[in-house]
C-alpha cells in the first residue's frame, strides 16, 4: 500500500518517508526554548547607492520606501535548537521597500538575496518561507585589531568582503516598529513549461519577534565589497554578485555588531496579494 | 522602475537579478558539447527487500513494477559544462515502480531520494525538475584492493556505506528500452498554510539519453548499509535514513562500476497527470 | 647570491623565503594583547583506566604520577592573534606522569597526543615545541539539552565522541600549582637512516600561564568514546585511536566546560635531560 | 612499564602508540602494487624569471644550474595505496639548481616549497623526507574549454592560479637522465633555543622512479599567478607567497598535462653533505 500524506503536517521533497523534521516541525519529544536558541552574532554594514539602479532589482508592485541604502548582514548562528545545537551562517542583502498589491500593502525590508553556509536551511527556507537562499562558503568570523571581518566565497572565489571597524559599544535599542516586516518574493518554476512558474507570490515576515533578546551592540565604520565574477567563477550566481557589485557605493552608512539570543520560527510568514 | 520577467527565460529565487544561469540555461557565449560533459564514475549496488515495506514509501498512484529491489548509486561527476568544468556527486536511491494517473501511465525507476554534495544543483534540481534532493558530504571514491568503496555523511555522521567488490570487466550493454524512464514526485509546500502544498505532481524523465556514452563497465558483489540515526545525528533527514535502514536486505543483487561521458539536460522532463 | 639565515629569527621549512611568521614570531608592526587572545571554550572529560595498560604508552624515563586517569579536552579557540583573529580546535589527551631524567625531574600532565583541525599550528607545534600533533576534522561544538557535545573524525570516520552532561556552574578555581607543567616527547626521524632519529627529547611547558583568565566554569558528568578503526579507516593513525579505545573506562571521572581568554606563546618551552 | 622503541621501525610523533603507519611503512598484511598506485593527474606551468631574484631563494651551497625557469606543478593523486585508496593534491614549486657540498655534488630540481591538501602527508613528508610542505585548500581540477585550470587558497584567500590552455597531445617521453634528482633542505628548529636548529641538511630524491608509467601527455600554453597577500590574509605563509609573486614573469615557458600511474616511496631519499 502506498502512503498518504498526513493532514496538518509539513512535508518536503522527498515526501515518501513521512513528515519532514525541520525548523517548524520538531519531533514530539524534543523540547526547545525559543528564548535561548539560536545564539547569534550579527555583523551588518550599509551603504547609500543609486536609486535608479537599485529599483531595477525590485519586482513589480514594489517601490523604494526610503533612501536607497543597501544593508548586508552576516548572521553567525550557533546552538540552533532544530539542528540539535549546531550552527550555520546566513548573509542577508536588503533595502527598504514598499509593496502595493491588489489587496495588501506593506512597507519594510526587501530581502533581495540570502546566502547560507548549509544546504538544509536553504531547502527549508526556499520551500516553506520563500527565502531567496543560495549557498556560500562563509569564513569563520574574524575579530582582529578592533574590527569585525566577514567574507564569503564559492569554490575558492571570494565574492563578498565586509568589515566593521572602530567599534564602539552602543545602547541596546528596540527594533523600531515603523516596519511591517521583511518582504520577499517566492518563486517556483514550472517543470516542463520552461520559463513559466508554479508559484510567484510576495511573502511577508511580520516584524514582531518577541523571543529575540539583544545582548550587546556595537557600532562602527563599515566597508562592503562585492567582487565581480566571470561566469566561470560563479556559474550559478555571477549575475547576482555582479548586479550587487555594480551598485555604486555613494557613501558608507555605518556598521553594527550585535549579539543576541532567541528568535521565532517564521510560522507567522504569510502571503500578500 | 521595477523589473519585468523576460518571457521564455528560466528564473529561480532570487529572481531580481535576471534569468538564472544553470544546467538548462547557459550564457549565450558559452558553447558546450553534450557528448563530452559530464564525465561520470557510477557505482551502483542493489538488494532485494521486503515488498510490503517498500510499498509504504510509494506515493498514491504508484505501485511496485517488479521485484522489490532497491538500487543505490553514487555518481561522481567531473568536467561538468554548466559548472565550468567543476564536479560534484549525486547519490540516487530507486526501485521499480509503475504510475497510473488520471491520464498518464508510466513504468520505470522510482527515484525516491537523491543526495548531492553541492547545494547549487540541489536548488536547480528541486525547483526545475522536481528531483527529491538533499545534501550530503560525500567522501571521494576509493578504489582499493579490488573494490570500489563509497560513503556519505552529514556533519560527521556517516549514514551510508556502499561497496562493490570482486570487480570483473563486463561488456558495455545498451540500457534496456523496457522502461519509460525515471519517475519522481515534485512537492512544494504552501507558505503560511502549513501542511498544504502549492505543487504536488508526478514528473517523468524519459529514458532516452542519446548523448550518454558508456566507456567501461565492471560487475561485482555489492554491499549497502544505511546507518540508523537519532534525530540529533541527522535532524533534517533521520526519517529518510532510518526508513531506508529499516528495509531488510533479503539478498544482495550485485553491483556495477561504470564510467561514462555525456548526458542530457533534463529539458525533456515532463509532468504526468 | 644564495640567502643566509638571520640570527635569532625563527625558521621553518621552507626556509628559503625568510623567517617564518607564526605564534612565536609576528611581523614587527603587529601589536597583540596576550590577555585577550585567544578566546577559548574548553570541554574536558576524564576517566579512570587500567594502570598497567596506560603505562605501556609512556616513554622511557616516565612513570605514572597519580591515579591512571585519562583526560580528553577539546579546546575551541577563536580570535587567535597570530592567525589575525581566526580560530581552530585542539584536542588534548593526557594523564599524570613523572619524568626522571639524567639531570631533570618533573611531574605534571603527560601530553600523549594532540589532534588539531588546522595544519598550520600542527606544523609550528611539532617543529618548534614538540607537540605530538595530528590532524582531525573537528565538528563545531554543540550545546544541546543541557549538554556540551564534541566529536572528531578523519575523512568521514568519526573516531572520538565526548560529552559533558548535567552541567552545573562551578566557582572559578586557580590551577593548582602542584604540577611542573606539561610533558611531551619531541621526536624527529632521521632521513635515509630509516628507524633512527635526529631528535628525541623530553620537553616541558611550565605551568605558569599568567595571561590566561578563566571567565566561567561548569562541571558535569562525562562520557568519552574512541571508536576502533581498521587500518583502511584511519591509515595514518589507527594505531593511536585503537590504543586509546583499548583503554578500559573503569569509572568516569567527570567533565568540565570552561570559557577563558588569553594565554602564552610557549616561548618558555624547554628541553629536559 | 614504559615502552621501548622497536629497532628498524619508523616512528613519528606521537611515538607512544607504536611504529607509525604511513607511505613508507604499511601494516604487514597490506599488499600494494607500486606500479598501480597512485593514479596521478599532473598539471605543470613554467616561466622564465629574473636570475638574481631567484638566487636569493637558494640556500648556501646552492647555485642556479640552468636558466632561471620556475615550474609550478599540481599533482592530483587518487587511488593512493598507503591511504587505502584515497587521494590528495600536491603543488610543487621548483627551479634548476646545483648543490656543492663538502663531500657531495648534485644537480637537479630544487624543490623550494610544496603545498598539500591533506595534513597527513605533510607530517610524514616534513619529518621523514625533508619535504618543505605547507597546507593549502586545493580546488578540484577543472577541465573546461580546452584548458586545464588549477587554483589553491587558504581560508578563502586564493593565492595561486594556474592554467594550461591550447592543449595538444604530445608523445610520451622518458624523463631525461641529465638530473641527479630533486634537492631540498630539511630544517627542524631547536626547541627552547629560539633561532637555532636541530636539523639543517640537504636531502636528495634520486631521479630514478622505475614504477612510474606515464599514460598520456599534453602540451600547451601556460599562465601562473601568485596573488600578493597581506599578513592577515595568510598569516603563516604570506612571506612565501609574496616572494613568489615578486618573481617577474619574463616569459611563459609552456605547460604540460600528464596522466600517470605508479611511483616510489622515497625510501631512496638521502642526505647530502
Amino acid at each position: 500500500m502506498s502512503y498518504r500524506f498526513e493532514a496538518g503536517r509539513l512535508y518536503r521533497m522527498p515526501t515518501h518517508f513521512g513528515p519532514a523534521p525541520g525548523p517548524r516541525q520538531l519531533p514530539a519529544d524534543i523540547v526547545v526554548d525559543r528564548s535561548r536558541s539560536p545564539r547569534r552574532l550579527s555583523v551588518a554594514a550599509s551603504f547609500l547607492t543609486d536609486e535608479a539602479r537599485l529599483e531595477r532589482h525590485l519586482p513589480e508592485g514594489f517601490s523604494l520606501a526610503a533612501e536607497p541604502v543597501v544593508t548586508v548582514e552576516f548572521h553567525y548562528m550557533t546552538e540552533i535548537d532544530w539542528l540539535a545545537g549546531r550552527g550555520y551562517t546566513m548573509i542577508h542583502v536588503s533595502w527598504p521597500a514598499r509593496f502595493d498589491g491588489m489587496r495588501d500593502r506593506a512597507t519594510g525590508r526587501f530581502l533581495a538575496v540570502v546566502w547560507e553556509s548549509l544546504a538544509d536551511p536553504i531547502i527549508t527556507g526556499r520551500d516553506e518561507i520563500g527565502h531567496p537562499k543560495l549557498y556560500a562558503d562563509v569564513d569563520a568570523p574574524r575579530q582582529w585589531d578592533g574590527a569585525q571581518i566577514c567574507s564569503a566565497g564559492w569554490m575558492g572565489f571570494r565574492f563578498l568582503e565586509l568589515s566593521v571597524t572602530d567599534l564602539c559599544t552602543a545602547p541596546i535599542e528596540q527594533a523600531a516598529a515603523s516596519s511591517d516586516g521583511t518582504l520577499m518574493l517566492k518563486y517556483v518554476p514550472r517543470t516542463g513549461a520552461w520559463g513559466e512558474h508554479d508559484v510567484r507570490q510576495v511573502t511577508l515576515t511580520p516584524s514582531a519577534d518577541p523571543e529575540l533578546v539583544v545582548e550587546s551592540r556595537q557600532l562602527g565604520s563599515s566597508a562592503v565589497r562585492f567582487n565581480r565574477a566571470a561566469w566561470a567563477d560563479l556559474p550559478t550566481m555571477y549575475h547576482v554578485v555582479n548586479a550587487l557589485a555594480d551598485l555604486p557605493v555613494i557613501e558608507p552608512r555605518g556598521g553594527r555588531v550585535q549579539r543576541s539570543r532567541g528568535g521565532k520560527t517564521y510560522l507567522d510568514q504569510r502571503v500578500l496579494t
